[in-house]
């Protein structure tokens, strides 16, 4: 079984943890439009390629899919979800099975304020969010809301460009800002959709800050939900952080995937403040946070290739243990890029998220 | 010999690095104020300290040095450098070798308006910089200078508050935010020395990136540099770069160490545009860019080590190779803090800088 992972960046231990799932049968191959993705040095075949954004982006993945008999794609990069689910049925006729979610799950996902509506719908709370200062000052005004509030991209991935608010003052000077950075930036395309209602403003709910990883078979079946307490974040991505078992957030997982229907690991953010449970965000793909669920005993990357052969009793895979607390630290690697196949003209301009 | 380091944080290599070059000989001990930091959990002793802001940040250092017969203090982190380097004779009368710097050096080095101001001195190019709104305009205006130019905190850390601005309009909408958020920042005391000079205005230059490690011994006797190209960036430190030997810029090094008179290894930042150099900024501490000097030849711990022993000769540890190419990957650790001893009341609550 040879397994393909788009935008492969930095998570060298998702491909580790594969391949240790896979036993020797098969490849390991990665794709990144940047030569220095660190996970292109510890695939079987590395191949460098155009980036999301470029128009050849999805002939590339085609090409790869038939070249090399690739049987499965896993996706890493909220960018290139759209795109993938959208042609899915035309690349899975090619013989591989995409690990991505339907359209509909993946644009509520991308689109914070469709996630709050959506969890609206669900009853589940939310941070207050307004998509104007109008609105939200009426909110302070009416005493709904307190300061500070969080400025961020409506359309963001990575933590990009978050800002928070002390006074009005500060609002309107953070509104102004973001909206400038926004116009620049590498979002752009998708925050000019509508760049009058491209900014969240949201409550900041001082409380604890959890991540869960929500599970779903390869036909969006719910499955189980693994969660784990944030001690640390870095660039955006769980640094360090306390494995929990606790059922009422189980139920919520449960709600949740169950209402998304997603597609295998979907990765879920949410605060405690006062007991009250306040969901955040949801990335329909493996986030930073997983390899904490899997040192703690749940094994996705063998349950996806249970799935792959067929099998149906994945409990042996899900030994989730609650109060261990793993960190993240750096390791250095010495990068060869010659070995690497080239499908794009430059690739070292462009980069992949990380 | 027993080597303390402070402020371990996430330096995992690097413990690693003195561990090999011991040999066995002597005990690692790591410090940190935050109960997760990674280093914590591969040094021989943890201990969980107060933060360094705390008024008992010294005596336990002290106490730490005697209790645990300390030969050397390897510190990690810039906002104790100034601390310690007031106490150096102190503290090393308790039996410890000290590997830091000067006060002058580090407060050059903290303060990076002293910076700009010791490059000029040494006619070292250097990006220009302003210290109010209206001297960059008025460079601007006399097209001395032109836009973009970086909005960053006079006193700072690991990147902390780096603003752009394109135009006017933005400059002063990030100048005003940047007063904001430096009012209510870690670095609140510092900057509050003057808080109307406490922004820097500079210049932004499109070039390529470079980081130096300058080495000088512990008498502050320049010995080497060694440079490599920055590749991308990750929270503050280097994640990706290329090994570089290059005379120009060894000579720039050996001006700087030679002027400095620092202690052991500092780290350096410089860029490159159209064959012209600018000097950036300057920590006197192992940065984030050492593994990459490392890896490529050159063993500083194992100098460190040979220069408390008394050797002089130390060119077996520097056999630096150019044009390898190094990236930083994540990995992962169990944490189990039992065993650490602590030392301090608020060790979950304070974290000290990564």
């Amino acid at each position: 079984m040879n397994i393909l992972f788009t935008c492969a960046g930095r998570r060298n231990y998702l491909l580790d943890y594969f391949r240790e799932a896979m036993r020797g049968s098969g490849k390991i191959i990665a794709i990144d439009s940047h030569i220095m993705a660190p996970a292109l040095a510890v695939a079987d075949l590395s191949i460098v390629v155009p980036s999301v954004n470029h128009p050849g982006y999805l002939a590339t993945i085609k090409e790869i899919i038939r070249d090399h008999a690739v049987d499965a794609v896993v996706c890493l990069n909220d960018l290139e979800l759209p795109l993938l689910s959208k042609h899915k049925g035309e690349l899975e006729k090619l013989g591989a099975r995409l690990f991505v979610s339907n359209s509909e799950t993946i644009d509520i996902a991308f689109d914070k304020w469709k996630t709050y509506a959506f969890f609206k719908s669900l009853n589940i709370e939310s941070p207050q969010t307004f998509l104007t200062i109008d609105e939200a000052c009426s909110a302070i005004d009416l005493g709904k809301m307190d300061y500070p509030v969080i400025l961020k991209p409506r359309w963001g991935t990575a933590s990009l460009g978050i800002l928070e608010a002390h006074d009005e003052g500060e609002l309107i000077l953070c509104y102004r800002l973001l909206k400038l950075q926004l116009s620049r930036s590498v979002l752009k395309e998708t925050n000019q959709i509508d760049i009058e209602k491209c900014i969240l403003i949201q409550e900041k709910i001082k409380g604890a800050e959890y991540g869960m990883d929500i599970l779903n078979d390869l036909n969006g079946v719910y499955q189980k939900s693994f969660v784990r307490k944030k001690v640390a974040m870095r660039s955006g991505e769980t640094d360090k952080a306390l494995t929990v078992v606790n059922s009422y957030f189980l139920d919520l997982g449960k709600k949740i995937g169950q209402a998304t229907g997603h597609v295998g690991n979907m990765d879920c953010d949410f605060l405690v403040r006062r007991g009250k449970v306040y969901l955040l965000e949801m990335n329909p793909r493996f986030g930073g946070g997983y390899p904490f669920t899997h040192e703690a005993g749940v094994n996705i990357p063998a349950i996806y290739l249970a799935w792959m052969r067929g099998e149906v009793d994945i409990t042996q895979y899900m030994n989730y243990t609650p109060n261990l607390t793993f960190v993240k630290y750096d390791k250095i690697l010495k990068i060869n890029t010659e070995s690497y196949l080239k499908k794009s003209s430059d690739a070292n301009l462009v980069c992949c998220q990380e």
